[in-house]
């Protein structure tokens, strides 16, 4: 561990934009290590659905970000920047990248770097990053969901829902979920969801007003679910937009906005500052890092991938048969 | 004033759904006085654009409300229930109605209920209430607006763009108004807006983002302003809807909502519970009445009809040739 890392690493980036296929294992430079910069050797990275779109080549990495692949990381600290403070060389960690994660050395922020709790195999704490960052920014800080209100999360089987749908309940709220089989839907249930709707057999809006509707929803679908999101929601309800499956562009009905006084909201968490994830970082080590501590929240794996097989991690991904995230490991 | 009140008010409503010909005036029984209703001799009544809607048949007044139209009124306390506590039989005060404005005498429940200003006249406080309220809960509580941040209004010549221009000036806020005329920017400056701008010879887009954009935006336009007014926000700019001349319909981009987190939000005042709109205004005596009083602000009246001239008073707001508020004295 404590060996000086190589010049160079592994790693999976697009060979031009495109399906699964144009993925490529290559021998690449290590990353820069900025003043404030974590370098890592990964144990394990997470798949998420901003790499099949990066891939694609409709989602450029911000400026400054590798073009290589992956968005969060578990593994040990391989080398600090004179400004990173709070980790030690060898430190048992997991990080939010700007990219490079599908690698055997990434670097990340030392404000997005989070101790890997304990509780969790070093490996699929690569699985916690990306999710629990996105819930909590959009669920707690944007939708203000307290306890006793009910939550609404779509694709509760995703490692967006099976997150949302934990963290949901450790804070004390009703959970409702919907997922596109009654295996996911199952899945949602032993996770703390109070009522998972198969949404290929069962209106979710019908569902959801007859539960008496949700005062929080995250959202990933948008398009037409957009309008039936806001008829869903109770008086004071927030929706929040993290993605838009089904499009961007959604038509609402500004009457039901006032009138059941909602907000509607979203946001994304790559382009934001290294500031502001640091904040958000911290918040999650508060919050969050206790549920996992005391049992009530563990990242569900679907499946681990090696690294030269990311291709079949982005099928997987693509398939919409997963539950829970997919890792990669080097 | 301490004599009893009759049993019958003069009162304006209308006779069918329809134009302004169908209000008339009638003699109709005192409103009852409930529990914790304050009877108010009406000095002057505010007009106000749900009146229109309600005129016309499209806007239904809230179970247990009067058929007399009228949202606002200035007066004096003429009887009290007997819940009803911190008034005094002859108290010169301006209160929020959910109806029956439009009378010689009005009844408001306790908590809408507020001394008119000293530095006001007591029939000019009559334009008060509706539009203080419905500025305060959407611009400052739902929008969160902040000192140095920049606030745009759309309509800064209307009651509430008036209003809400001078409010958010006493809140430290760079204030831009969009308004119809050369002499209704005239009026938005001259209340303190850093800058107005003619919708009708300039694109308030335009002009919106060459001043750097919207940090809040308060619209009563709706329709295709929506998809504008978004592109005119700041990043974690925030968008509140309190009306929708244009239509309830509108196109939004979820991607937009994303990227620059912004906020949809809105809501309306009259079919609120009691207990909210109490809560309403003792925030805005204790944070705006102190404006009214140093100077700050001060209700701007267009004109004053007689009761039996509701007709043509309800033709001027029509008109959109008013600038601030239009009053009825009986």
């Amino acid at each position: 561990m404590n060996t000086s890392p190589p010049n160079t690493t592994r790693a999976v980036r697009a060979r031009e934009p495109g399906g699964p296929d144009v993925l490529e294992l290559v021998q690449s430079p290590l990353p820069a290590l900025g003043p404030a910069g974590v370098l890592i050797k990964v144990v394990a990275a997470g798949v998420n659905r901003p790499d099949l779109v990066q891939r694609e080549g409709r989602y450029p990495p911000p400026p400054g970000a590798p073009e290589t692949l992956g968005l969060e990381v578990s593994g040990h600290v391989a080398a600090l920047g004179p400004n990173a403070t709070g980790l030690a060389v060898g430190d048992a960690v997991c990080a939010l990248l700007p990219g490079g994660g599908y690698a055997e050395f990434a670097v990340a922020d030392n404000g997005s770097v989070l101790p890997a709790p304990a509780r969790v195999s070093l490996r699929d704490s690569a699985g916690l990053p990306e999710t629990v960052f996105t819930v909590w920014t959009n669920v707690f800080e944007r939708g203000g969901l307290q306890a006793g209100e009910t939550f609404l999360v779509h694709g509760g089987a995703s490692g967006i829902g099976t997150t949302a749908i934990q963290m949901a309940a450790a804070h004390g709220a009703r959970v409702l979920a919907t997922a596109g089989s009654e295996e996911k839907c199952a899945v949602c249930e032993s996770l703390g969801a109070a009522r998972a709707i198969n949404y290929r057999t069962e209106d979710f809006l019908e569902a959801v007003k007859a539960d008496g509707g949700a005062d929080v929803i995250l959202d990933m679908v948008g398009g037409g679910y957009t309008a039936r999101n806001l008829t869903a929601l109770k008086p004071d309800g927030r929706l929040v937009q993290i993605a838009f499956l089904d499009g961007a562009k959604a038509e609402i009905n500004l009457s039901k906005i006032m009138l059941k006084r909602l907000t509607l909201t979203g946001s994304t968490l790559r382009a934001r500052p290294d500031a502001d994830k640091a904040r958000i970082a911290a918040a999650v080590r508060a919050a969050v890092w206790p549920w996992i501590e005391a049992g009530r929240l563990a990242p569900v794996i679907d499946s681990v991938f090696p690294l030269d097989q990311a291709a079949q991690a982005h099928r997987r991904l693509e398939s919409g048969d997963h539950a829970g995230k997919i890792l990669l490991v080097p």
